[in-house]
């Protein structure tokens, strides 16, 4: 081991948000770093091993001459205990400049956001230059040139799938909490035999993305292979795209972005479309639910938000029919990984005592892909993705997925665990439903934990509409932990989830809204 | 010991830009608490001594009922080895919700803009929250009474100094390099009988704030009672407001949007007058440079700009004249902290021999709050000024207060070390100067290492309107690091600092628009 720029490796377990390394403050000033600064840390026997970290000092914890990696950043990467590896100082990004350019209101070259797309990869930008992009595109907008350089670089920095057989695909946008339907859309799919390989994000607004759902049932953090395999195997396949390097941009930009939900339309569209391009669908059918609390507040976004869509579809190759989809309260009763994906396999196995606006909703969307793969005519789609689920086989081709995907095949929908802490709320007087809040309901499953503690979330019991007596209840709250179940109950004091006609909204004191019947969530008893 | 929330601090040296605590995972689990989660920390033995951290986890660095809390922080805190601290888990900040409705183009009420600031400071929040704020105060806006309620929560979250004798101030919003004045200007005013305790920021967006460049002289780090004592001894002061916990919100709000070198107006006026109002200031003189490439494009905007930190001023007791200057080139030759202090020094010593520009600048500012404070009639203070000036009274003013914040007083200028590599550029042709670039400048001393690495800037040999001859030399840019200069030799080939009428700006290959003379800074050898 010679020359100062050669530190060896000293693995040790040590887990952060960011990408942290460890280094001896005498080698950080032969090596003329400072603490937060980037660097390169390329592995002296294979080359290919390279990767870019941020530094942190040390006298205490690392020896002159070593570096701490984190394991499990090593383990992905391919950096073992005890390796020598040198270390070089990073440049200052160019993209700093770049999105400047942008925060200023300019337009962005092709080539310039594919430097940003690249330097985002490489780990060059931090979170803070990444959320000035974002909110760049949020409040100056980017044109169809831009969003679809965009789209391509972010295809670009990733893996590509190419598949032996046409592929489909259904995507929500999201918005709308409860929004299980790619459960029962992609079974369905598969069953009328076209090939339907979902890759999805975890949620980044929703309490719930396809792939925390999913994941409850079986494995979503598939290998390429693996995920190949399954989908040629069975037909469809539900994982989460994140592990398979697709656009991998995507994912650093949500995590930059999601501590305020964050979700511009050049952003969201880029990110829908790369994950698709990179995953190699060629037919698709967007899911944009549109209402008061969704990303969509009214039919005229939706539609220009559907014409962006195919119209970038078009430039990329990609056929994409909209749904446009009634957004202003949850689908079906249950919201949470766990409780959604309890609902889901229900409805799977007992479509007719199921909640008609999942079933519906799924069928539908599921029909106009039938209807664009020609296995069903124009206007025909809706009663065969129906009949499909009806007969059993829609549920059959999901216990083949889930078997696929390590999962247990016959898990019954009882037996998946919920959160312990529950908080229930009762209508306080008789009278309609006029409102379901969208927006209460996510904040209040994400307070209670969801989507990270799976067992948290909402069921529902009354929809809009509904009539409902005082004392019946209307609510219940699931929560892992008290804390967050103490959380969610702040939340759900000052935000409403449900509204019933007549209900006094603003008595003193305020809090009081409900008729509260904790089950003492405070002393931490499971009242499962 | 006991209670699964009770751990024993061990200090361990560990040094990164953000607040991190390490824990074992088993610790972890019991406290339910995950990596990146914010925790408080709380001294039993001293409940004030209490703070925020980040947590990492880790079962080789820490063992089970320990915690690891950076040295540096703990000094800071209060935290001794071996402490016993209770940890808790901290709530969702409320922050997020309010942000977000900023970021939706709602005007923010004064408790709820408290609630932000005080979530800051508390550390709460992360730098992705912070900059969505900035960013919504850039694209949104805030009107006044935002404005004054952001100051107000400032000052309120930090100490406030209050001077038994009327105290005067000099600011400059920034964005023109090379801006010394305040090392003039601090010694006139002080000569002249009056109170001037200057605080000032470390540089945001340009090579060198004022606490950067007068710390090449003295310590700028002083505690409230070294500033006070040495303020009400010598007259005046120098230092960085950082130390001082003034308005501590605005210091965290700055390193969030650094990278970026945004700087909202709402922010921007909240955070000049918020530091002094804290520092107990009454009477204020604010420099407004104007020109492209400066904050202030042009006169409309600065007179704006003036309106509106007046009228913040009545509001919070604080008489403010502004003064608008010319910012389309450096005051002065130096940019950098280094060669600032020695250009500054040596006006202060042989004024006749020194730039107009910084003479002139500094003396117009001084007379200003010389006429406001009735040692000059109206009309008058910009020549008493310059008889201070010119008396050698400033001079040996200065020496007293780098004396009584412990520096040397009779360092000489040349005695002051600059950057040891170097990178000197020569005319290429016969002409006049048409243009001297801040933004060039700016870029090229930030790129060379300014403002953190002093040694590092530019000496400008040339200014607007001078005529040069081909082959004289006009800039040399400094740095402390050969990677550095290259650095800030690739900036300065696309973007070149200054330009000769006739100079051809598209020659074939581009790179080439100057004759480089590079004195081997590839090899790293001293030039100097």
């Amino acid at each position: 081991m010679r020359g100062k720029d050669r530190l060896r490796i000293s693995l040790k377990d040590f887990e952060y948000d960011e990408k942290i390394a460890i280094i001896n403050k005498i080698d950080a000033d032969k090596l003329e770093v400072k603490s937060g600064d980037k660097i390169s840390i390329t592995n002296l026997k294979n080359k290919n091993i390279k990767s870019i970290f941020t530094v942190a000092l040390s006298n205490d914890l690392i020896n002159e001459g070593e570096i701490i990696i984190p394991s499990s950043h090593a383990e992905k990467l391919g950096f073992k205990n005890g390796d020598i590896v040198k270390i070089a100082q990073t440049h200052k990004p160019e993209s700093i400049e770049l999105i400047k350019k942008k925060i200023a209101g300019e337009k962005l070259e092709k080539g310039e956001i594919r430097t940003i797309i690249n330097e985002i990869v490489d780990g060059l930008l931090g979170k803070t230059e990444i959320m000035g992009f974002i909110m760049a595109q949020k409040y100056i907008g980017m044109d169809m040139d831009e969003i679809e350089a965009l789209t391509r670089a972010m295809v670009d920095t990733g893996e590509k799938i190419e598949f032996r057989r046409p592929t489909y695909d259904k995507h929500s946008i999201g918005g709308v909490p409860g929004n299980k339907v790619s459960l029962l859309i992609v079974p369905i799919i598969a069953s009328a035999g076209l090939l339907i390989p979902k890759t999805s994000s975890r949620a980044i607004t929703s309490p719930s993305g396809t792939a925390d759902t999913m994941e409850v049932l079986a494995n979503v953090n598939l290998t390429l292979e693996e995920f190949m395999d399954v989908a040629n195997k069975v037909g469809g396949a539900l994982i989460w795209g994140g592990a398979l390097n697709l656009a991998p941009a995507d994912d650093i930009i949500i995590n930059a972005e999601k501590t305020l939900r964050l979700d511009p339309i050049p952003q969201m569209l880029a990110s829908i479309m790369a994950k698709k391009m990179a995953a190699g669908i060629k037919t698709m059918v967007l899911d944009i639910p549109v209402g008061k609390e969704t990303k969509m507040e009214n039919i005229d976004d939706a539609m220009n938000f559907a014409r962006l869509v195919i119209e970038l579809g078009n430039r990329l190759g990609i056929r994409v029919q909209a749904g446009i989809t009634y957004g202003e309260q949850p689908v079906g009763h249950n919201v949470g990984p766990a409780l959604e994906a309890k609902e889901a396999l229900e409805a799977l196995i007992n479509p007719k005592d199921s909640p008609a606006s999942l079933i519906e909703k799924s069928c539908s969307l599921a029909g106009l892909l039938l209807e664009m793969s020609g296995k069903a005519p124009i206007g025909m789609g809706h009663k065969l993705a129906k009949d499909i689920l009806y007969s059993g086989k829609a549920y059959q081709k999901m216990k083949e997925i889930i078997e696929a995907q390590g999962g247990n095949p016959n898990i019954k929908p009882d037996e998946i665990p919920v959160g312990q802490y529950k908080y229930e709320v009762y209508a306080p007087v008789d009278g309609f439903i006029t409102k379901v809040s969208n927006s209460s309901i996510i904040q209040i499953a994400r307070a209670a934990g969801a989507p990270k503690e799976k067992g948290a979330g909402i069921i529902l019991h009354v929809k809009r509409g509904r009539k409902v007596t005082a004392g019946q209840k209307i609510l219940e709250v699931y929560a892992e932990r008290s804390v967050k179940l103490q959380d969610a109950v702040h939340v759900l004091e000052s935000n409403p989830p449900v509204i019933i006609e007549g209900m006094l909204l603003k008595t003193v004191p305020e809090r009081t809204i409900y008729t509260m019947q904790s089950e003492s969530y405070s002393q931490g008893s499971n009242s499962e």
